[in-house]
Formats: structure tokens, sequence, C-alpha cells
């Protein structure tokens, strides 16, 4: 096996125009963060005690006991290792990659719904217990026939005041609880959500503490039907669980009682605002931008490597095979998502503290940025996961036919993290709720209201075309201000289409279903015009080394470009910009591909992920691609005999029968 | 269980406006074909001895040796029940679905290799064995290092004239075989593609008759190294392999002799076509055309049917909640790959007619077909695997959460055919394939030659936009004129850039890499108005029901409207459409997904795809969905138990000791 690197990367590297590891301290936030992940990341990857066959070779049974004891170690170890609160993420990403683990809702939802809606005798009683895992538990809420509408939930808590007790009860079959992680075989506790009844009369969802399993032998309670909902795309490594419930009985002090209660005769007491709830939602949705731009990296790092490792076809005859990365329409494809991933890390940094500072003010008391934040979260949320979906895809089909192998780890990134677009709010309906946002805001400032936030350009703007102009479509201001603009005008047309469909004789909520499309359309622009602007302001940071500015300036022109020639109809429509303007785009995506390509590996490598968390032969860093392809394909579970057992049982009577028949 | 239909569904075909029977003779082209295929297909799905547990709840190994046995039964069952050749994709389709099987590349190339390059000696020699499964043949091309380019193949067969042999060799790892399917433990024969060496000088890659594994033992014989390459994105049932050779010697008469000839002194006998190996490739990528109609077909119907049965959110307050095909956004992600489904399966259709056409043509020694064949087929089989790729994983995430399951059958019809868009030519290779036939197209029509076939329009077509005129953007002639403007233009833009790039100093593969993101999007409008021009022609068939006719006129409208409002900006670029007919398209997409509605339901059982095909819960023909999803789950291995064996392994002791701490 070659102990040094591909000779083709290691030019890559020589040649590129600045020091990958400006751009790492940059995108980590300082060189001492970095130093600490990186500390952790290879404690973690060289601990013997984590080591385990290829995911891909095992059925999903055996990658769920694999993962749990996996996780269970790191929580004991984590512990033991006395590791940061903050710096924990750095540690379990190097364990557990991109996989989900069977504990992944016990500390991302059931522990914060705890703190979020527990009141503080409740928090005495089961905080500890949760937080040192002497209990496990899961946040039940999606229902079998119900995902992202909350109201529409069927399980229902009906309290008894007798006893004062609620009674737990799954009315029919698409009332189950069904995909919540880590609910089919590992938790023993819940988070439920279910409909309140108290005296016949409904008070809508609430969250429930419910103990599910038994604490002595982890059966199901009386009552109590659990298990896992079977095979996925993904998420082989968690055991996404279904729930019913016959007449189950909890104490009324199970009703988490930070903001609503329900006192021992069934009063019920309003919580002081409905949308105290979201907060947790809005963290999550944040989450997912975030790894969206990750996950993109991780691809496009994979990708990147492999196409200057792997030489293909002949460019010039007689000449030898060049290396794939050279080929423009190779550029084309991956250029754009590395540009993505940078825009994305970014647009995560931001909403991360955006969602900070308005947690706050809203800890405090104060809700009002709550609207702008859902907003531009849920905008935000499906953008960068649709973005990421289609750019993962894009990657592995760059790799050709080894990206299909499950050595190029692209397949698993994919079908782990392609639900981002479906949970935590489907993204055209996450898109809609940004509609809505705009709406409102855009009658606002039609009511001569002044308008604040990601929406302050709203105000004012007129969908006016300002043909004729020269315009350089390589700066960054010149840019900004068409995304602004397209987004303003897809903001007024979707409203002009609303208010069509009502004078058309339509009430609300028709015409709001029949201007949909166009009310998608305008949160997509409105987002996208938030992520151009974001990582312009980002290079305005005087702190940046000039040979990063640059290279991070190309490709946010990229990324801005790019978006532009792909969507060039909404730039057009209306004659914002000319023919001519949008080829003039198309010959700066060309100069700026072809200046980036000398910096592409160092802008992967830049991303900072170890061997270890890309579990990729093609993105290895050391570009040994080849020796480790075949040495993983001999590791897999058909090549332990040469002769495969099968041959005796049906192979070898079929061949003898036939030959006998000749 | 519910034995009736569910109501939602029930009415939907209540309500439709055809007879859905019509469509589907339509499809399949003629009552009588139906009647076969039916009767095939329940002959198939009936048959108990085919049944087996879920796939998905297999392990690779365990869905290899199923699929194995599988098919081995079917060769034997086809051969006593005397199936028709031309019926026997009827009983195959419905034994197999859409999984790939390890006999594969035996049927669909070995055979078809040995029918067209074997000298009638050969075929005396081999045939019979071959086609009675007394061996078993692979197709051995690709390698680790080198697809789709086949000059670039690096195996060796050197002849030695002393023993009248070929030496195969293996020189270097990346000259390994990689991919073939069946290759890895089922095959004891293959076609090799090797370069061919005679007294040191090299003729190209030719093709060998190779004996892999004893007939005996099924052990590799000497010298050879074979072997599976390990898990994939999809394909668990096909034991994809690797093969390598060490000083392997096998007779010169196991060279395929028909066109090229080794005599036994070493004289080499040049084919006298090199063409004409092109054959086999055409019929290839003609078949993706075909199934990518079909793979759309199924996404959309299991998406559709869901759609229906399914309801969700609240759309008027205090009303139902609205099945979510009435959500015009649902419509919007599904009716455009409805009609993409119905466009592909009709140019697949002639795709299929204008190869056979040509190959008989062909066969008569006439090759002058082949370059437009050539072109046209690559085109099309990257456009519609395109399509296809995104299209299922749009009907997935339509389905919500549920569509990441397995039990919805998704997950795996896209693992299983996204292939499609690397293999038998990778798709970018094939756009720059079909644009240099533009290219010399439309140089030859510059120099006043007239032009014939797909590109007749490429004669005489100046691109001037022709503003101001009024338009009816329903009118298929419109649309269709508007597609071959677009493609005329990109035609000439793209040669525009080449020549650009010429006069900038380039030498021609660096001017036609610089240029090559443009041609691919001319390849790409290229081959869109060949689809939109073939669907709109099939129209014109006078034997159409007029209730039929209507409803695939507005498939047709959508289809060509929905891609010319996603790629708005090449009919704007030039001024041949105006915003305002952009405007009007989006409008009447709005109205036809209305009219379209109703009748959704009965467009998607036309294409008359039984149960035991979709393999979905979620797309069954009676729509009770949520019974099955949980009868499903339950039968999946981690539902054995309730307690999994892991909890005494590692969850026990870990929940005991951390209460131990408390």
């Amino acid at each position: 096996m070659a102990a040094t690197v591909n000779p083709d990367l290691k030019k890559e590297r020589e040649n590129s125009s600045f020091d990958p590891n400006k751009i790492t301290s940059f995108l980590y936030g300082g060189p001492e963060i970095v130093k600490k992940k990186r500390e952790l990341e290879s404690l973690a990857l060289n601990d013997p005690d984590y080591q385990h066959e290829d995911l891909n070779f095992m059925s999903q049974e055996q990658q769920y006991e694999t993962f749990l004891k996996k996780t269970l170690l790191m929580v004991t170890k984590v512990r033991e290792l006395k590791i940061d609160v903050a710096d924990r993420h750095f540690y379990r990403s190097a364990v557990i990659g991109t996989n989900p683990d069977p504990l992944g809702l016990h500390v991302g939802m059931f522990l914060p719904t705890l703190y979020g809606q527990a009141s503080q005798e409740q928090k005495d009683k089961w905080l500890k217990m949760a937080e040192n895992f002497a209990i496990i538990g899961t946040y039940a809420q999606t229902e079998m026939g119900h995902g992202t509408f909350l109201r529409g939930l069927e399980t229902t808590a009906t309290y008894d005041p007798k006893t004062q007790e609620f009674i737990l009860n799954t009315p029919n079959l698409t009332a189950s609880k069904w995909w919540p992680g880590g609910l089919g075989k590992t938790s023993n506790y819940c988070v439920l959500m279910a409909q309140l009844y108290i005296h016949g009369k409904s008070y809508g969802p609430h969250p429930f503490m419910v103990q599910i399993r038994s604490l002595q032998d982890h059966k199901p309670l009386p009552g109590v039907t659990v298990g896992d909902i079977g095979p996925k795309f993904g998420y082989g490594s968690v055991d996404n669980g279904f729930l019913a419930f016959n007449n189950v009985r909890i104490p009324r002090e199970n009703m988490l009682m930070k903001y609503s209660k329900v006192e021992p005769d069934g009063t019920y007491v309003k919580p002081p605002s409905t949308k105290l709830a979201y907060g947790t939602m809005v963290q999550v949705r944040a989450n997912i931008v975030v790894n969206s731009g990750r996950v993109l990296a991780k691809a496009v790092t994979i990708a990147t490597r492999y196409s200057c490792v792997r030489r293909q076809s002949e460019m010039k005859p007689g000449h030898p095979e060049p290396q794939v990365l050279d080929y423009v329409t190779q550029q084309y494809k991956l250029f754009p998502y590395l540009a993505a991933a940078y825009a994305f890390w970014l647009t995560g940094q931001t909403m991360m503290s955006v969602y900070t500072t308005s947690s706050n003010q809203i800890s405090k008391g104060d809700i009002s940025a709550l609207p702008e934040l859902h907003a531009l979260s849920a905008g935000l949320k499906a953008l960068s996961s649709w973005v990421a979906n289609v750019g993962m895809e894009e990657c592995r089909m760059a790799c050709g036919g080894h990206g299909y192998s499950h050595a190029s780890g692209l397949p698993r990134l994919y079908a782990n993290m392609t639900p981002g677009a479906t949970y935590e709010g489907e993204n055209t309906v996450m898109m809609l709720q940004t509609a809505r946002y705009l709406m409102k805001s855009y009658n606002q400032s039609l009511q001569g209201e002044k308008l604040a936030g990601s929406v302050a350009y709203l105000s004012g703007v007129q969908p006016v075309p300002a043909a004729g102009r020269t315009r350089n479509m390589l700066d960054l201001g010149v840019l900004c201000d068409a995304y602004r603009h397209r987004a303003a005008r897809l903001v007024h047309e979707a409203a002009v289409q609303l208010r069509n469909e009502r004078q058309a004789g339509k009430d609300q909520p028709d015409a709001w279903n029949a201007a949909s499309v166009d009310l998608v359309k305008a949160a997509m622009a409105h987002s996208q015009y938030f992520v151009v602007k974001n990582f312009a302001e980002r290079l305005t940071d005087s702190t940046l080394d000039s040979s990063i500015s640059d290279v991070l300036t190309r490709l946010c022109q990229l990324h801005a470009l790019h978006g532009l020639v792909t969507n060039s109809g909404d730039f057009l429509e209306d004659g914002y910009l000319t023919g001519t303007d949008v080829r003039q785009a198309r010959r700066h995506i060309n100069a700026l591909m072809a200046k980036l390509r000398p910096d592409a590996v160092a802008l992967v490598d830049a991303f900072d992920f170890p061997d270890g968390i890309l579990n990729s032969v093609l993105g290895r860093y050391d570009g040994n691609v080849y020796e480790h392809l075949l040495e993983w394909a001999k590791a897999s579970p058909l090549n332990k005999t040469d002769v495969h057992q099968s041959y005796h049982k049906y192979l070898k009577p079929f061949l003898e029968d036939n030959r006998a028949k000749l």
C-alpha cells in the first residue's frame, strides 16, 4: 500500500494560491477552536473502542446494535473525559459521522423539551435522571397520519379529575406515533404530544412525560404498544419507532406545566403566549441550515479530491488522460456546489447567531423577534436542504460509477441527510410560511409601515426595471441588487396574483392555494437573496487576509452568478437584466471556474474533515483511492469465501441440469 | 384488514373523465398485448415459488442469494411455460421488479455479444451452451480506472504465435475489471474486452471469450482473481464483480472473430467498419429511455395515489383536512412528472422503432443512419435518465416522511434506477457526443447542405427573434416552434462560442472544452425539442378516442409549458418570448393542473402496474395504506422480539450503572 500522497493531489496542494489553514480558521472561528476541534477529533478517531466493521457491510439490525453500543460508550467517555459542553459536538461528530444514533432525540429533543417546558418541580424530579441517562427518552409528536400539521394530531390525553390522572389513548390507527428516533427499541420514556381533553373540551396539543417501558426488564408497560417502523432509505443506525396507547393512565403532574397548566379540579390555565414553544423548532431548523452547509462541504470534498486523482478519456489525441477536474463540464458540476457549501456554511453561522440573539430577547419576555426569526429559519431551512440534496447527488454522479459504490461514502451521506427536506417542517410548507410573512410585510409596507430585518428591502422598492444600464456583472453590489430586485418583484407579483384570485371570487384560503406556486417562488427568491447578501457581507470582514479574501470573493461571485444564470428568466422577465447581461454572466462563470481550478483542492481541504469523518475511499486526503477500493471490496461479506454458499444450494444443480439437457 | 377500496380513491376513479383501459391500450400497443401482459404478470405474481420476505429486510448477501435462486427458477419456468421471446419481458418484470438480477448481463450483454461478434464457428461452439445456461457469462469491459473511454482500457491480450494463444494480463491495479454484473460470484465465463497486442504492436480493444471459474467446483481458474466489489447504493440483488488476470492463456480461437481476426501467424485482419460494434450500445441506451419513462411512471403512480389517500393540514379553518393532491403546490410537484412519464414513455417507443429500422439497414451493410442514431440515443438517454432521477426523488419527497420508509418502495426504486445517469455512457459525455453531431450538422448546413432527420430544423433556421407577436401559449404548434427556436439558437450560440475560443488562440480540443457547458446546453435543448415534438406528433394519431386525446393533449401542453417556464431565460434571452408570454404560460399551467386534477388517478392507473410490481405500501391500488404500513413494520427484523438482544448486552448495564451513580 502506498504510504505517500498521490502525486496529482500533492501537486494540487503545492499550486494553490493560499494556505488552507487560514480559511479553516475563518470557517470555525479562530485557530484555538480549530486546535481544540482537531484534538477532540483525533481523540475519538484513534480510540480503538470505537472501531468496527464498515456499516455498509451490516444488516440494519447490526447497524442499530453497533450504534447503540457506540453511543452508550460515547456518553460514558464524554463524562470521563470531562469534555466541555460547547466542544462536545466535535468529539461526537468524529464518533458518529453523519449517522443518526439511538440517543439522538434524547439529547436533541427530550432534554431540551424538559428544559423548556417543564416546571421547576418537574425539572427537580426528572432532569437529573435524564441528564445522567438513568432513563432514556424520545420526543413523540409525529403520527402515522400527521406530520407537519401539529393541530391535526389525534392522540388524546383526557383528564380524569376523580383520580387526577390523564388517560392516554390512540383512538385509531393513524393516531399511532410514527417515526420518533430511539423509540422503537431504546427509549423507556418519552415526551408525548397529545390533544388535551378536559370535561369533554379540547385544548389542543400539549406535552406529557410518559414512561413506556419497564425499568426492570425493558418490556412495554401495560396498554403500551411500541416497536420499530422498519427499514428506511438511510437511518439504519437508529430505531425509529411507533407507539400506541390503550387507556394508559399517568399522573396529572406528568403534563409539562411550565406554561400551560391543568389544576387538580380540571381548571385549565392558558400559557402567556402560544408562540413560546417555537424556540426549539427554530433552533432545530437553524441546525439544518448549518448541517446543509457541512454535508455539501463533505460531498464536494470527496468529489473534488477524486476528480483530481481520476484521469479519464483523451482530451487531445496522443496526450495522457487528463484529470477529470480539468474538464470544464466537471468544474461546472462541482464548483457551484463548492461555492454553495461556503455560502450555506456562512448562512448557518448567521442563522445561529440571529437565533441566539433572539432567544435571549425571548427569554426576557420580548417575543417581537419571533415572526422574523420563524420566517427566516423556515425559508433558509428549506432552501439549504433542497440545495444540499441536489448537490450531494450531483457530487455522487460526478464521481462516475464509483460514486455509486458505498466505498465512496456518498450514497450513505445522501440517504442519511436527505430527510432534512421533509422533516422538521416539510420544505414546501416551510416556504409557504415564509411567504405568509412576506405577504404580511409587503402589505404593511403598502400601508406606509417601515419594515426592518430581512424584509426591510420590501419597503418602498418599486418593481421598476432599469434596462439599458451597463452593468459589471462581477460586482457583488450589482449582483446583490439584482437578487434584491428579483425578490421584491416576485413578492409583488405573488401579492398581485393573490389579489387577482380574491377579486375573481375565491375566498382567502382558496386564493392562497391558487397562488401558492408563485408564493413559494417568492419565498425562494427572498431566501436566495439573503444567502447571497450574507456571503457578500462576510467578505467585508477587515481581518480577512487578502490571499483568502480574493479566493472567497471568487466563490461568492460564482455562487451569485450561477444562481442568476440558472434562474435567468426571473431576471429577464421584466427587463431588469438584458440578454447581454446574462451572456456576460455566463462568460464570467467560465473565467471564475478557470481561476478557481488551481485552488479547488485547497478550498475543500480547508473544510478540514479528517478521513475518519469523511468515510470515503474516493475522498481520502492522500488520494490513494484505487488500492483502498480493492482492499475495501475484499473485506466485504460476499468475499468471505471464493465460492459462495449459494453455488452449492442453487447454481450447481441448475448448471448440471442444464448441461445434462444439452 | 379492510378488503374494500379506500373511499377517497374510489371517488377519484368514479370522477375521472375517461376509461383508463383506453390509455393502457394506447401505451402498450393494443388490447391484445395488454391482455397478454396481464396474464403473464398474474402468472408470475401468483406463483408461490417466487414468494419471499421483503428484500428491504435482508442483508445484501441475503438479497443476492434470494435473487440468484429466483432468477434460476425463472429461467427454468420460462422454458417450461414456453413463453414467447417477445412476451418474456412482461413475465420477467413481474418476477424481478426493478431489481437487477445475477443473470442480467448473461442475457443482456453476453449473449448479444456472442450473436453480434462471434463467427459462425464460434457460435456453433458456444451458443448452445450459453443459450441453455450450461455456462453463465458476463460482459467484462469497465475497469477500475476506465469507464466511458473504451480506448483507455488497460487489460492486455498479447498474442503468442508459438502456442497460438493469447496471454491475458492485468498490468496494474486500475486495469482490474470492475463493476460487471454477475461477475463477482455467479459467472463462470465472460466476454472480456482487452487491448490486443501482436508482435509488440497495439490494435486497440477487442472481445475475447474467457472461462474464469471451474465448471467442476466453481473455483477461480489459475491466474484468475475474481470477487465481489462490495455493497452499493442499490443493486443489492446482484454481484457486481472485479476480475484480474496473471498470465492466463486462452486459445487463439477465443477472440470473437466475426469482424476483426488474428490469423495463426499473428496477421491482423481489420474489421470492415469500426462502427459496427455500436449497435448493441445504441440498443442499451434506447432501453434506458424506455425504462426512464417506466420508472417515472411507477414513482408518480405511488405518489399520486398516496396523495389522494393522505389528508393533511387545514386549508380552511374548521373544515376537514384536505387530500394533499388538492394543494396546488403538490400538483406542481407531481403533474409535471406525470406528464414527463408519458412524454418519455412515448419517446422510448419512438427511439426503439428508430433503432429497429436503422439496425435493419445496418444489418444490410448500410451504416449511413448510424451517426444520427448514435447522437439521438445518446442525448435522449442522458435527458431521460436525468429527468427520471430528479422526478423519482421529487415523488419520494412529495410523500412526506413515509416516502423515506422502504415501505414506500421509492428509495429502492431510486437506488436501483439512478445508475442510468452514469452507466452505459456517462450523461455529460453523452450530451457532448450529441453536441458533436449538432456542431457537425450545423456546419454542414452553413455550407449549404440539406439536413435530414432530427437535425433537419437546423437547416436555414435563422436565430431571429420574433418579438411583439401575440401567441397562444397553449397551442402545441406554438410551443414546438418555441422549443425549436431555442434549440436552433443554442446550437448557433455554442458554435459561435466554439469559433470565438478558436479565434482567441485555443486549439480545437481546448476550445471544445472551453465551450462545453454551452455545448451541453445546446444538446439538452435539442433533446427536449425532440421529446416535445414527438409527444405532439403522437397526438395526431387518428385512432385516438377523443376522451383520451383531450387528456393526453393537456399532459403534452403541461409538459411543454413546464419545461418552458423552468427554462424561461432561454426563451427570453433573445426576445423570442416576452415576459407576457411567460406569465401567460404560468397561468396556463395552473389552469391545466386544475383540469388534470380529477383525472390524475385514472392517468396513473392507466400505466397498469399491478401492486406486486409497484411493491409499495403507499401506492397500493386499493389505497389501504395505513393498515399495511403497520403490518409491514411489524414483520421487520427488529420487531422479532419485544425487547431486543442489544438491551441485555449494552443498554441494561449502562442504565443500571447510571442509576447507581445518581
